[in-house]
């Protein structure tokens, strides 16, 4: 499926790790409609073999920056700027670590400097895309931001321990700029709450498999694949969705407004 | 903007009232992005000589179905697969109306038949579109279906009456059916939670100019149009959206999110 | 526990069916906390040898009325203030029965002559409620009035078909009627959103057994039990909660705010 | 209003800078309902002055704690049950600061360290608290710990700048330990969601008269006042509450679920 949408569109698109990213989809889909973009991702995080292949494919530049640098994002709007002829109309945050996952801490057992780290990485790094994007004057009227995050948000998922608190912020970040960006410039600003997926990241959490197939079998649509969060994505960075902003939107198969399905309830 | 995102879908429109109606919108943009359908209104809310002009534009056949007659959607699902040469792709359901409020009946003294009647009409109809549509299977996979309505399901606007209550129930039948529908046959079963927008319907509720001011002033983007809500609607009946279920979404230039704006503190 | 929190409070507790109820261990709870009340409950659901021993217990007049009639609600108040030597403080709503649910319909083959049964006795029998209070004036400052739901009007559990759209609008009414009646007296209105509940009407519906083991293994304190219930209902009519209004209030020993628990996922 | 409801029961009690403080009702409500309490605050946040008259009304001890230091908390826990003679059975966390707010800085023009300080302080301290408390087991079964929060969490309000943020992060951490309390424990761990409150901090944000009195037109029931929301804190301090747990619950005379009042449509 490809229909143009983003034709003559100019973006930034992070956190394509690789193929199976949520981000390196977006940015496949977004080449497919017309759009284009620079990469970014954090220098320590860039498989440079994997995301030169997407890059190629895209003919997409790649600019590295870390997320929690202000001059690295400086850098990154004003080289995409340049590279792409002129102000962005998307960008897209898809960056989140968090160090207490990563080393297997307990949420009553966590380190707090990490945890600052991982509201640093996944959390305050949008509102740093956002503050420098308004300061320099980066992204045209009606734009659109959109960052992925996660139910854990709302809703407690035990393994996902200071992500759920970095999600939350992602989240309330989204609805105060939107609101700031909004009355300024008419750019909008929106989060994506997707379906657990077998991304690198995803999968690096623990008991992620066991909850994949608990998610998929209380969502009546089955879990959303990558694939079909880049449709929705791209959807989101188009003109058909102008008045949408400040949201976080689900797209999950329809997990988040389920109570328990038969499927759950029959141990199926 | 049209980029064909509906092409070879086939669908069913209801509610067009006249040009102000989000349903006409919806219908010329559905027809610009390549989809054929047919029209429904109850006969008795048909402005023959406007529908016919919607129809003309169109190439859509008008079907006159009252919404809460299990017979005439039977009718209008027989005759619309019959027209269309096949089972339908989406369904627009644009169907509200309350007696209390156009009697002008206070909060406090409603009467209790025209309340069943708004239920019957405003909400139950949705449920009545589906169950016969399963029924009948005349809905294709991966089918969409988006029924219109207010924040008020969520939030008090006493002007609003009972129709808070339709419209709660309404997302309810969004929720349980888009369960139901969804693991059935991969339908999926949204609410679209529009701006107060000036249709001949909206118009009809006192007070709504000052509202209209209020929430334009609330909303970081202002009200979004009925033009607006056609372009995501459509966007919602096509496949860059196949994952998104059992929600309700708010099309509102961000108004739901808002707290209070600095234009109503400062009584701009 | 009891410490005069409802002493000189008088009140209407609707629904006691059998010491199972939830309405049940409100009025002894009420009782025990000093205040004075009505039973009622319908004359067709009244099983007079059970709700006799209640009343005198509670030292309670019961007056029976059908909930959707208002000319017996009217008897109920008028009596009840009489008896009650002034006007009341409290009222309990605990009234729900579906037609559909009885007679295993499933919710894509609803009567919907039933359905609208459900939704009068259910959920419009709650603003007869209030609307004849405010019309009588029988409710004094500050009083509180609360109706117990169940967390299916946020989101979907499957057997619980259309109750899932009468709680919705329960809860609606709620909201609307705690604007207007907050407006008027500062009269508060609430409803508690209650754990599955081992009742003789939580027990009709289908698959309830295992769906209670599910909820008992998802809420990190487990179900919450019917005294458990009515502990928190009586604080709501207390002047403890006085600016609380307007809200749907969860008690379900963490349910509502799960995504997933270890329990499940570990498959205890 | 005085029942008794806290008799026997230990607490800790934060954030009382001044007679406005809600901290300080909630000292004062918790000493009449029966309580024994440490008061705690910040050594610089301290009028020692002030809180020896609350200290001395509540024959309460004072502990001095920096909320962001693991080694203040451990210290405010051994000397708080060695005074009290046991564990505690409730804590209040009433912290919250934000450099940017107090130095002016706009919602575009952040501060980051500033902001990584108001996350600290105002929210990872609530972490803290309890991830202290269960490695010392310093709560008891059935305790209960309450943080006070506030709407912007949910919704835009703009003056409210990082504040926001720390609120949403501040309810996200209520609800995650609030699992793991709760399964460990019994422990429950809510947040109250409080009006606008005349206290000497809520005063410090600009523009705070104007909202206050948007606020007041908008709820029902007007603004809850800081006694008000001591009543509701000491009843979810108290036993009639045990199975609410995980739930942000707002104290705010209805404001929450208000789209729009009569009052703020006249302007009135």
């Amino acid at each position: 499926m490809a229909n143009g949408i983003l034709q003559g569109k100019r973006g930034i698109i992070s956190g394509a790790l690789d193929e199976n990213s949520i981000a390196w989809k977006v940015a496949m889909k977004a080449k497919a409609e017309g759009a284009t973009f620079t990469l970014t991702n954090a220098p320590i995080a860039m498989r440079m073999g994997e995301i030169k292949k997407l890059a190629d494919a895209c003919e997409a530049e790649i600019i590295p920056a870390d997320a929690t640098s202000i001059e690295e994002i400086e850098n990154l709007y004003t080289k995409s700027l340049d590279v792409l002829g002129g102000k962005v109309d998307f960008v897209l945050h898809s960056i989140g670590m968090s160090p207490n996952i990563r080393k297997g801490r307990s949420y009553g057992d966590l380190n707090y400097e990490w945890f600052l780290k991982s509201v640093d990485v996944s959390a305050l790094s949008f509102h740093k895309f956002l503050q420098v994007a308004e300061k320099m004057d980066a992204i045209n009227e009606w734009g659109s931001v959109v960052a992925l995050s996660y139910m854990a948000a709302q809703r407690t998922f035990p393994f996902y321990t200071d992500m759920a608190e970095a999600k939350s912020m992602l989240e309330s970040i989204a609805r105060s700029y939107g609101y700031r960006y909004g009355k300024l410039k008419n750019v909008r600003v929106n989060t994506v709450s997707q379906s657990p997926t077998k991304t690198t990241a995803g999968s690096g959490i623990g008991g992620f498999d066991k909850f994949y197939d608990f998610a998929d079998k209380m969502a009546p649509l089955g879990n959303a694949s990558a694939d079909d969060c880049a449709n929705y994505v791209v959807m989101m960075f188009s003109d058909y969705t102008r008045m949408v902003t400040m949201q976080n939107l689900f797209h999950d198969g329809g997990y988040s407004m389920m109570g328990v399905s038969e499927s759950l309830l029959q141990g199926e």
